[in-house]
């Protein structure tokens, strides 16, 4: 992979279906084949969106199966193996390499918070990108794991051959242009959260893994195409336009919110796993409302 | 004031300059004079980075009268009076407001940060509005206070014809788009943060109001300028520029670092008052070395 | 002053009544009178508790004058005048000691937090204390100012011969040990946070500043007494019995429910001023229910 | 068990000690086997001193396994058998218990921290519960996690009769007497952080989960039966003198600096697993010199 800014574009981070606890194996491949004739660069499997942590490692690696299987061959699929010990992270990331991911995104591990310093995430991650049989993407997500990686330490990363980008989630456009400043420009700097995509797009970013492609990939796309082209006056309608969704089906409602809002716009969301919870009546008329408002269309009465 | 858009463009929160925990008004004068002559839009007195919280009120007032007595007629004069109380804020505003000031800059109370909700803020900023003397901003700087205004409070808020805008320093683009898309196009949003500038104006901001702008007003002016002639390619790369600089003065070494940049560069910071330390020689040495690869053109030796 | 153990005991940080925005005089002098009839060791004026940051400085010179004035002579008198500045501290310290208050209560700055470090601390604190007329006592609290003083911090704090104390409100009887097992025996260790003060007691601190005991001053120097005589598991009973009447007049409900509670058991409140809000109907009931829970006897109807 | 405060008294949660990444089995039962012959009541696996995020299932269940067929028959066996989702959580203890494991501590799910809410832990915790083949203790753990258990939240649970009691590692002893105000005198009320431990067994606790007593098993049982039998001044001074060894041995050097001092003082720590990194040199001095301040006796020369 001579050309590693390969990974432009839109990615959706995508769910993982539930039907009474179980995994929904047949919503999850009608997701992929309906998101394979949308304009996304790639998926994510096994994100934060998927409820990476509610399944066990069978399950991680059967939704990975079935997502490659029936993925278009021109989409990208990376793969959320992160664990929080870097031996369980080189273990499960190279079963999943081997079943076709073509990277792995890489959560910065967190549970020894106070003691995940610069040293301990470069000691980390280089040693997992040394055994990787794939190529690594960092994932700073602030809002779960309570840890921000600095640009020191982005920088330095940078440098390790097998480490070609970072998804950054901590909405924060400050730190993207730090990030942008310090990096060689073949160094792929995906935004994590839609609100902030246009801002990142003219900044300088390469694309986006947003949990809102899920639901209106080709919205997404849209505004990357648009900020691509020079036409950002069109761009920043669509963004404000997507604010409202994204915020209800991210921070407000959550996973389930985002699933309940896939049911409703002809994907299949399903059930999420306990302990996080089915919406409440009120909730979906809430999110009803905010999809028509932007002009998504529903197809679905549920 | 009818249109309250009038509230655009780039204002310097301007810093106190102190001589040995003294006022120096000559050097505060000095800077404002320095100031008349560049494109920014007006001045904000007694922000966060003019050492509001260290002043007497007899400081205050004397600070606001000197600044006012030099600005140059056309820049807008707003005053950061917010205090913990409506009545001590209503009291100093009005007084500031006699002086001359144009607008006042009222940061979220916080001290007792667990009561203030939504209903509490609604109180405080509609009694103090009520009864000010000139139109008040909002002033949203969650890194200072620990609170973030809701856009819910905003929104509600905005409808006051005596608050007029509101100033956002939480860095976060994904917010300032939720505010853009709820309130009215004459509501004046305007953001806190040098970093955040370019994508605060392609999303729609009017201005920005930034501590950058005390030792780079131009190139602030440039961004916001390139921007509304759609130079977006341009803007970009003079923000991008711009970032380490920022950073430097603002969220590393503070206010010692603002005025030590200032002094490089021909303005003249002074000193802090304690708490707040003065800087050490490798943080100097730092700091020169950020301005010189920013292109910005240090006049001084100290 | 030969003896810094002088502060010990228990001592109410006594609310500041309002009566429609202005300073109920009347209500002070009435709860400054009844509580010489008690067995505090002192007052605490113009503490959070006092909504300190809500008066001016002519009200918390008239305030302090007041206090003074009705308490009875063998009461010791601590006023809250930490400002943001160590030039506004020294200053109001000296005005207010002056008019006869015995000691000073000086809360972290805290504006500026991420420069509050143990060497602007250090500096602060010293420099004030040098030229304090009376002692200081530092005043840690977390909660209200996201700062917590470090050991070290202390440690060296303590060995100013002018700084002879701490009120520690951080909750955390393993933070009071290290302090304890760190400064001489004649340093004030005194906590914050009436549900901590059976286990500062028995761990060793020299009593508490307890916003309970604007309320229930004679059981809080009940519990005092009793571990001081032994009698730990009398303690233990009173402790657990005014938790639930602690945790309402604090953490849920604030100085609108201290206040209240005080207008219920005979004492006067008083309003709170804005925007601090007053308590809704539902809340009085539930105070009302907590008091009637813990045998403390409901003298209003209010 | 009809008599739930059978788990009372002290508990260390065991350490993992690795050597060259791999689990140093032959260590982990050195450790039990020394602990044997200690006043424990018995030994948390899996907790978070245990590196239990950092393990397979595989060498959880090994872990579980040894220790089980090495600890004396009279030792109560607590595991560490909480995992982010309830489905997987009743799996895995459900397998623990048919190793023989006496009760389950079931750390609060955290990942998707702001949905966390008392509906969703008592969705999860009481289908656990419900499901569970041993008793389970609940365990709040916010400076890992970011969640604090309401009061609220523990007196509905501590309703269910499969949850027999907490380990709360909040530090906070207020929020330790509202639980054992609030709940029956027969749930299992466990503190765990060590340096509250005589706070905590003074107001009624019925024991505690110290990582402490990985290396001062005795000095914790000591504790532990001096308050029992009412000599609450020596219980003092070992809370004291235990206090910098906490410290230094969870908060400032985690568990890299619990395995070095259990080297020192005869056990075997062995090697964490990366990302937690060696201590440093000057670290290891730091600890030694604590471990010979409180009269622990350094066996070994590491």
């Amino acid at each position: 992979m001579n050309n590693n800014l390969y990974f432009s574009g839109i990615f959706p981070p995508i769910v993982t279906p539930f039907r009474k606890e179980e995994v929904a194996y047949d919503y999850l491949i009608e997701n992929v084949e309906k998101l394979n004739k949308s304009g996304i660069r790639g998926m994510v499997i096994l994100g934060s969106n998927g409820e990476n942590v509610f399944l066990s490692e069978q399950e991680k690696i059967e939704v990975v199966q079935k997502v490659i299987q029936h993925a278009a061959k021109d989409k990208l699929i990376i793969v959320g193996s992160g664990c929080e010990s870097a031996r369980e992270t080189i273990c499960l990331t190279n079963k999943l390499a081997e079943l076709g991911a073509h990277a792995a995104l890489l959560v910065t591990p967190f549970y020894y918070n106070n003691k995940m310093n610069e040293e301990a995430l470069i000691k980390y991650y280089s040693l997992v990108a040394d055994q990787a049989k794939i190529p690594i993407l960092l994932y700073n997500v602030p809002k779960f794991t309570g840890i921000n990686m600095s640009t020191e330490t982005l920088v330095q990363l940078s440098h390790h051959h097998n480490i070609i980008g970072i998804k950054d989630s901590s909405g924060n456009v400050n730190q993207l242009g730090q990030f942008l400043n310090r990096v060689e420009s073949n160094f792929n700097i995906l935004v994590g959260t839609a609100g902030a995509l246009f801002g990142a797009l003219t900044l300088g970013c390469s694309g986006g893994i947003l949990a809102l492609a899920n639901i209106a990939p080709e919205q997404c796309v849209e505004i990357y195409q648009l900020v691509k082209s020079g036409n950002y006056e069109k761009a920043r309608e669509f963004q404000l336009r997507m604010i409202p969704v994204n915020h209800a089906t991210t921070a407000t409602f959550g996973i389930s919110g985002l699933k309940y809002a896939m049911d409703l716009l002809g994907y299949k969301g399903g059930e999420t796993r306990l302990p996080l919870l089915p919406l409440k009546q009120e909730e979906k008329e809430k999110i009803k409302k905010i999809l028509v408002d932007a002009d998504l269309k529903i197809v679905s009465t549920l």
